[in-house]
């Protein structure tokens, strides 16, 4: 398989990636590193990388930010950061990312735990990983030439636990393994419209 | 009780209003008409019409629109129509209204089964109701002074049932009473942060 990952040198991006090279081509993007360079909250950046690298069979995302600030601290403009780059960024990578896939190809979007249990400081990025959620149901019903659409949402992973552990009181930490098991179920296995939830 | 409804002439809103009237002040604000005028999709307008209308006791926002159309022909601008109207607006109610409620207030926003259980041509819209479920159960946690906030997610209400029956294959139609009850549920209980499922 061709697998083009967004976000591929990122804390869970590159044990993703790692794993399907050993078996597949893989293809990293990022904002600044990688194969080539694709910025999801600009969806000409997302035109123009897809555009430099031929068909696709599977495209997995695990990029995207959002602003973490108290309730009362966050602007209307704080949450358009959000909006713009890991909600609006992972629906054009769906809208434009598809017309690249092989029949029978995949998308695999990210969010995370936050969309169903969600924290302090987190209003912002809750909302988007649940727009997400949602989203995902919604378009994997109209997806066509076999192509599936699914999104991984884990806890917070073992090689982040350390960064957010005080975010997140009482969370307890996935294994990378389990993470990375969470891209290869969305790519390697069947299921259209599915939300992977790998939560401790 | 001192009531604002947002969208109180609507399907849902003009039942829930008239429920709310027997036994409170109710003050109604709609785009159009009402007792003010309040476009949720302009902050502006927000907080140019709670300044109007003294402290209250609940807000009640059964208003937002987003555009309705196959995944194919949703373009990126036709999902910002979601965003900046029933995702933003709701949220923008919430950040400016809390600050017009006597304490143990409450506000109530407003989405609906497509969150949890899409149908065709809702990419759009059932993404913008999945980011106010997750966003509600967030920005709860950060609620002062005894403010509570919660959104009723109901499925299609028996008022629209023929209008929207042919979009919704196999569902089921919520009684007005149903509907009504979910807002007096969130208004007079005493739940913060829950999503109110009223599906059939």
């Amino acid at each position: 398989m061709r697998i083009l990952i967004i976000g591929g040198n990122g804390t869970i991006g590159r044990p993703v990636a790692n794993h399907f090279a050993k078996e597949n081509e893989v293809i990293i993007a990022g904002r600044s590193e990688g194969d080539l360079k694709i910025d999801i909250s600009d969806s000409t950046s997302i035109k123009e990388g897809l555009s430099q690298i031929g068909q696709l069979d599977a495209i997995v995302c695990i990029a995207g930010e959002a602003k973490w600030a108290n309730f009362d601290e966050l602007s209307e403009e704080d949450y358009y950061i959000g909006l713009r780059s890991k909600l609006m960024g992972q629906v054009n990578l769906v809208r434009l990312g598809r017309n690249h896939l092989n029949p029978n190809g995949s998308i695999t979007l990210s969010t995370g735990i936050l969309a169903d249990d969600p924290v302090v400081k987190t209003a912002s990025a809750s909302m988007v990983n649940g727009g997400i959620h949602s989203f995902v149901q919604a378009a994997a019903l109209e997806m066509e030439n076999g192509i599936r659409l699914n999104v991984v949402s884990l806890g917070v992973v073992q090689d982040a636990y350390e960064k957010y552990r005080d975010y997140f009181p009482g969370h307890n930490s996935i294994s990378m393994e389990k993470a990375v098991n969470a891209y290869v179920r969305s790519v390697q296995g069947r299921g259209n419209g599915q939300i992977i939830r790998f939560y401790e």
